[in-house]
């Protein structure tokens, strides 16, 4: 085929009108489920880009940043999200917000994309992408920022998962902690991109000690509190309960304390609990956690995505720094044992 | 003057070119700041509309639905916008996303809208707006939806606030409390329609109990857990404390459990706690609550407005039930009266 795909070629393939090519194309309500997917196909096939909105901009832009996320009810998100809109807003930018939850909604997202020329960037909020989507992001020619993430050789802002995942353990290992459990956080359907630096800060924080990790002591579930408390059951159960129990996140850590609670076991007198954020209510349940600035990486990305679009050099990858907080659920394990570092 | 106001006009009036007035118009970042306000002065003056997005779509549609928000970072915030966002992207609708957080953003915002017909309609979240902003959303001309909370009459999709407060109030009584305490959750600067009906709900329960409200047991504060835990220190502090507390949401509800603890007071025994919302960390915490269904109110609200942009009827009013949820954190009062209902 030579010469530009247009609109025209689209409806042929699709075997319908032009007018309704168009009104599919652009996510009218009023074409039937079957036309639209016609169309989409066809427009996918042929590799067609809608062009982008003829609204007055210069240079073919909408004058729109997208930004896509796997969740909005969780309050990392909504955090981030507020310091990335504060930014946009400043600079006159619209915000299109896509909430991708499955695997359904991700693979129409991934495969609309290069076709729906809607926003000049897309941010990717705390939002993994697995191989095929990375290449689907390759292709649609507009700037892509990853905030609390990385994603392939994308501008990227995030904390050091493996330093915050070390401030936690540290903190229990030097509080003379030996059994400590770890609550892994994991969403597979919606979150490819693991925080493994979480995981691989445990082993080798107990390498450093001289602690055989014993793999009783490791459960893994999702990004939640109710999961959390089923999970410190799960630990409490095992043979040899840990002391301490570091957990992926704030939620996850509280739901633990609420098990240990309801056991009748006291934080931190029987069990010590550490999380990672800094969660507002971490503060008002006296939670120890590892605070990570989430507002900041999201006005970071925001300000990525500007410098990028005014063609200005974009930091490759930004790291923001995590500290630790010590609060009330973190203290000496019940019968200290001494220091076990005899050569 | 005669006609259409059209971009031209604008641009004489702002004494700068068609291209300028166009760019300054549309967002565009690369327009000195006095420039575009003078621009935006012109079309103001004029009450020049920026033609829809000439993106294909039938009837000028833009095929996007504008979204505002006073915050995002608090949970109520992103659970409605999870509802909402999964009604508008089944519909095939985009979703712009305006934060105001404070008043030169909302005026901003407010000025520009009837001039940028950026979306075929505007959902309103959990966003009260005064007198001056009705009027300016009364005459943009696209179809207005609040959840959360009720804006003139627009439709509305919310909980009934005095309802709610009084599941809660009426437990407390019924638990056989009389010196009752209430926490006020205001935010004056982005939320205009404060939930009057939850401070209502606590003064008629008080007089249906033939209890006589005292001044020095109500505290407002702002929407945290941290000002509740502040606002539990004053009432700690006043001549004689009470017994329990009502307070507007659950995470000024778990600020004042933080001070009851701190100031060795034990949760229920000595003081009772009840929030609103059933928060997702208020089963963890073990938190007494009424329960409303949040990202239901934001999904009713994306259904009204496809139904209003489909020309079909929409209920002016929709109430979502809310619903006592007892937990560990009420209970009986610590030194029990009579029922002092005598005639």
């Amino acid at each position: 085929m030579s010469g530009p795909v247009n609109l025209a070629d689209v409806a042929r393939r699709a075997g319908v009108s032009q007018a309704t090519a168009s009104r599919a194309l652009s996510g009218h309500p009023h074409v039937a489920g079957t036309t639209r997917e016609r169309v989409w196909e066809a427009a996918r096939a042929l590799e067609y880009v809608v062009s982008p909105d003829a609204s007055g901009l210069a240079r073919g832009t909408t004058g729109r940043i997208a930004v896509v996320v796997p969740h909005l009810a969780r309050w990392w998100f909504g955090a981030a999200l507020e310091g990335l809109s504060e930014v946009l807003r400043e600079a006159g930018r619209d915000l299109l917000l896509y909430r991708l939850g499955d695997a359904v909604s991700r693979q129409a997202f991934f495969d609309e994309l290069p076709t729906r020329r809607r926003a000049d960037a897309v941010v990717l909020l705390g939002f993994g992408v697995d191989e095929r989507e990375r290449e689907r992001l390759d292709r649609i020619g507009v700037g892509i920022v990853a905030a609390g993430t990385r994603v392939g050789s994308h501008p990227s802002v995030s904390i050091d998962e493996y330093a915050a995942g070390r401030q936690a353990m540290d903190h229990l290992v030097h509080l003379g902690h030996r059994r400590i459990g770890m609550i892994v956080a994991a969403d597979p359907e919606v979150d490819l991109a693991q925080p493994a630096g979480r995981s691989s800060a445990y082993r080798a924080a107990l390498a450093d000690a001289g602690i055989t990790p014993d793999p009783a002591l490791t459960v893994t579930v999702s990004w939640s509190a109710e999961d959390g408390a089923r999970a410190m059951g799960e630990l409490l159960g095992s043979p040899d309960p840990p002391t301490a129990v570091y957990a992926h996140s704030d939620e996850i850590a509280l739901g633990a304390v609420r098990t240990l609670r309801r056991s009748g076991l006291r934080v931190p007198e029987d069990v010590s609990v550490i999380g990672i954020d800094d969660h507002p209510l971490a503060a008002t349940t006296d939670l120890s956690t590892v605070a990570q600035p989430v507002g900041e990486q999201g006005d970071l990305a925001g300000r990525m995505v500007l410098a990028g679009l005014a063609g200005e050099p974009v930091d490759p990858v930004i790291t923001v720094p995590t500290r630790l907080v010590i609060r009330g659920s973190s203290g000496r394990p019940p019968a200290p044992r001494p220091a076990n570092r005899r050569p």
